[in-house]
């Protein structure tokens, strides 16, 4: 769109900031679009928004963190596809408060993580804006065997790859500015993608019967999972809860399971096996099970509740 | 990011509106990410970003021209690189005025264009936002020969495939509320990118020194051609100029080639070639030639001036 000299000169920051040698580049950013020799198997893209006062504040949220987070959750979605990630885009509505300075460190927040994956930063787009910073990145990567969220069947297994509910404990104590809760701060703003289980999990796809990043709370996306007329039951005793998770549990009165059901952008991987192949999934954590019988249902020890505030939210 | 049951049910009136038959289609919207089997030839991938009160008003630009727009300029940058368009995706942050039937005519104006250059929306994002409307759009194309902004000589003529400043002539008309003007309110509202010239140049792409989109105004687009230090030479009698534009120029008392150096969004394409090779480009419009003596010229029939007021940009 329409550039202007101070924009050309962010430009070139930028591509300084992000340019990487890479062997796929055909023709480079600074171009009207970015070419590359294709990768082998099927393509993957996705794209993800993050907008200031809905996903995030600007006074606890530092660019570099904001860089590395929307590179991230990007990131986990490739993650969720059992794919390789390659390249960002990246376009950013900038209100006058945010300075070249803080421009600078969120490059670097992402071309840091992008460098861990072997992602770089090859395009976008720069616009003022009156009122709130918005930032979307768009991805490319590539996988031979797409891992999906189809093929969820009665009796399976629901696994988490780590803690649920980390990142809003996290998100709480910034928002409520509670010293300690280190670990669930970091998870909140630079969670990291669980592209290290990949490879594990395309060494067994034929036992994937679906997969999934967590990003809206475990219950949300569980459901996403499940096809219809399924049910499904929660382990409330199983839930993997981070001590942090704990601690924050007791400081506001809330039941830790509410964390783990509700609390988004743990930015997991949900995964449904069947029972057989429990044993072949060695450190993920069982969280439910897809049933026969309809219903989403919260079992303890001593019984089960069922949840049914959300039903309405089936039709779609 | 964070769905909620409001955002699943857009999700849904989306997919029903985007969603095509596609023989590429490897995993439809809806999953984590979109998968595809790769085109023939390179990759080609661009974002552009278009925000409310900076690229448009919503006074004056409907729904449809929205998103006719904002899959529009990404066409151009596709086209601009001799390639062809396949997939798109768009993130919107919605303020609160933004309604379900706004949306559905947002997306029918994506798909109704995308449709004609078979150009498919598969993915993106929804976010709510407490101010302005944003739109983000990434798209995918394939390329087997890019033609890039790369390769200009000294003496080369650079040539415009239409009107300059005609999609200016049209936001004044709009932000002046004239009446008539209609192709100009037209070219503004809904610029149709010159995807009809691709195959025509790839079939001479070892002529083409130089191609790219005409968004930023003729002189800025024109410098981003110009490598250090040749200069350039606009035809200020020769310049593309529609009626509409001719008519507003006089109505304003603003000289008509003003719009044409200076006005951005266009969306034509700019080629650069040999002198000799000038026969074999007709129906392009020759507005200037790059020189070996640096410096930007506006030459007339009855002398040159030099155009001095920008050249500070040349650093960037």
């Amino acid at each position: 769109m329409q550039n202007t000299p101070k924009e050309w000169s962010l430009i070139q920051m930028i591509r300084y900031r992000v340019q990487r040698q890479n062997e796929h580049t055909v023709v480079p950013l600074g171009d009207d679009a970015f070419v590359f020799k294709n990768f082998p198997g099927y393509s993957v893209i996705c794209q993800d928004m993050m907008v200031e006062d809905i996903h995030f504040k600007l006074d606890y949220a530092s660019a570099f963190d904001l860089g590395h987070k929307a590179l991230s959750v990007n990131l986990s979605d490739i993650a969720a596809m059992g794919a390789q990630p390659h390249f960002a885009q990246v376009s950013l509505a900038l209100p006058e408060k945010i300075n070249e300075s803080w421009l600078d460190d969120f490059y670097k927040g992402m071309s840091t993580l992008g460098d861990e994956y072997q992602c770089e930063v090859v395009g976008g787009d720069l616009s003022a804006t009156q009122d709130k910073l918005v930032i979307d990145v768009s991805m490319h990567g590539s996988v031979e065997k797409p891992l999906t969220r189809k093929g969820v069947q009665s009796g399976d297994l629901l696994l988490s790859s780590g803690p649920l509910g980390l990142s809003h404990t996290g998100l709480l104590a910034l928002t409520k500015k509670k010293d300690g809760y280190e670990e669930a701060k970091k998870k909140h703003l630079r969670p990291l993608p669980r592209l290290d289980l990949v490879s594990g999990l395309q060494e067994r796809h034929n036992k994937v019967h679906a997969l999934m990043d967590c990003s809206d709370g475990l219950i949300n996306d569980a459901l996403q999972l499940c096809p219809h007329p399924l049910g499904l039951h929660i382990f409330a005793e199983n839930l993997p809860i981070h001590a942090d998770t704990s601690k924050m549990s007791l400081d506001l009165g809330i039941p830790v399971e509410e964390f783990a059901l509700w609390g988004g952008e743990d930015f997991e991987l949900l995964l449904a096996i069947s029972p057989d192949d429990y044993d072949i999934f060695p450190g993920w954590h069982l969280v439910g099970q897809y049933t026969e019988s309809p219903g989403v249902f919260l079992t303890h020890a001593d019984g089960k509740k069922e949840i049914t505030e959300f039903k309405g939210w089936r039709h779609f």
